[in-house]
């Protein structure tokens, strides 16, 4: 049986380190600033973008070093992960004081500051897939990766599902819309964290598309159990605010379906990611276990 | 004698129509959205970056449309200038409610959808060098450019230089520090649209290090003569608020010199960047008379 938990945290340490010899050190004129983003990249993180695009990428290539050659993209995601938390944290979006069980970053070093930490990483990310430092894939291959990351991060992506979640707040809408919103807030960040794997590996057109649909899936999976611990959870187990969603008037699946028939939704949601790996062989057991761990975790 | 000014009118022109042909349309499930963007975006500007990206180019290339497969590296630089003026003018950081003699985009449409309007272009410049549309340049030039972008952008650049910025507001500080917040708040920046586009147009290494010199040397100018109309102009006149500076306790150039001795310091950089070009032909003579325009502007 393969062993979930053991994996992803070996996979974490991984990610771990390589985020330390990526990052930019605080020091020099820019110190201070850096510092801000340390904060909050090192602050803690399940890695759960990263961990995907290393998984995909081993589960289409025989490459033994494939990970490593991803490194700095699967970096990248994170880069772009922690941005994304640093301004919807901010006191204008979702105004939070904690965040995995630690002051956010606006409440430990100040609004301007939180906001330029998150304007950094966000280009850090760029940064780190074009620099020079990452060469071990062809040019083709880099470029395709900042595209697929530019694009899931941006306006029609997460960006774009944030602020459809904002204007949102505090109104009835359309099971549609609160569909959008997972889709682009949070899907398309997995869903492209898989997809990078995927062309880093070296996937023909058939596998991208096949992964692909375990990325949207996955990405549904986790939002939906994301909504289900806001309700179910503590502020304590969380390491952030509990009962956040309904506080702020904010429509998610449990506010649509109730607890119980969210869970099933978030299985069927889970089984439909695995049932996209139909075709894959035993290299894709990874995928299949996170998938369904995605569903049990408890923050 | 070469005519700026409509030199400047209608590179400003075919840079108007490139964005107006790259910019996301404001339709579907993120109109809303995109309209903020698009919003800060046409709202007006000189489009000096774009502008410097290529006439850099023109400088160094034989090929008479190298500006036409230049236009989306423009149009990313202009993305990347305007998501900067959208954060700065935020309330936690400037405080800003007028910018080119309009609402300020958190003004317009709210602070939330401010930082997501930033958000937005910022990643959206990336998409736009990396995606399928940009296809005149080789694969080599096109993640040159998204390097040199992304890192004349972040950390080390642009978004170091307002962090430093807003750390020395209200604080007597040296001098050193002052040039260090204006060589990366604005010099990077400006430096690397003129690096982008020798890049481009296929500079040869001395080439590239000269136009890098007169892009750091133009860069300087620029902020001191921003320096000094916020001293000496009306806020009709700059589109923004004027004294801006002084009420929010800024070091700056006049501050440190006094208006002539600025004055004399800016036409001192222009001339700087000028003699960088001394080893280009009558195809940098757009540089050369950009050069000394910067430093006559009044707004």
């Amino acid at each position: 049986m393969f062993d979930i938990k053991q994996y992803l945290q070996e996979q974490r340490q991984l990610v771990e380190e390589a985020l330390r010899q990526y990052m930019l050190a605080a020091e020099g004129d820019f110190a201070a600033h850096i510092e801000t983003m340390r904060y909050s990249l090192f602050v803690g993180g399940k890695r759960i973008r990263p961990i995907l695009c290393l998984t995909a990428a081993r589960c289409v290539s025989d490459e033994p070093d494939v990970d490593m050659l991803l490194l700095p993209a699967a970096c990248a995601l994170e880069c772009i992960h922690t941005y994304s938390l640093i301004h919807d944290d901010l006191p204008a979006m979702d105004n939070d004081d904690l965040r995995r069980g630690q002051l956010t970053c606006h409440k430990k070093f100040g609004e301007a500051e939180a906001i330029l930490a998150g304007d950094g990483l966000l280009t850090y990310a760029f940064e780190l897939i074009s620099s020079e430092q990452f060469l071990g894939l062809s040019l083709e291959v880099r470029l395709r990766l900042i595209a697929v990351l530019a694009r899931a991060a941006g306006s029609l992506g997460m960006v774009g599902g944030q602020f459809l979640d904002i204007a949102s707040e505090g109104k009835e809408i359309p099971f549609a819309l609160l569909k959008t919103i997972h889709r682009s807030k949070t899907g398309a960040l997995i869903t492209a964290a898989v997809q990078m794997g995927a062309i880093g590996g070296g996937a023909v057109a058939a596998q991208l598309q096949a992964l692909t649909e375990y990325g949207g899936a996955v990405g549904l999976a986790f939002q939906i159990v994301d909504d289900l611990l806001d309700v179910t959870s503590s502020s304590k187990q969380l390491g952030k605010t509990a009962g956040h969603d309904a506080g702020q008037g904010k429509a998610t699946y449990p506010a649509f379906f109730g607890v119980e028939k969210t869970r099933a939704l978030a299985i069927e949601a889970a089984e439909r990611a695995v049932a996209a790996l139909v075709g894959f062989d035993e290299r894709a057991n990874p995928l299949r276990a996170l998938a369904r761990y995605i569903v049990s975790r408890t923050n």
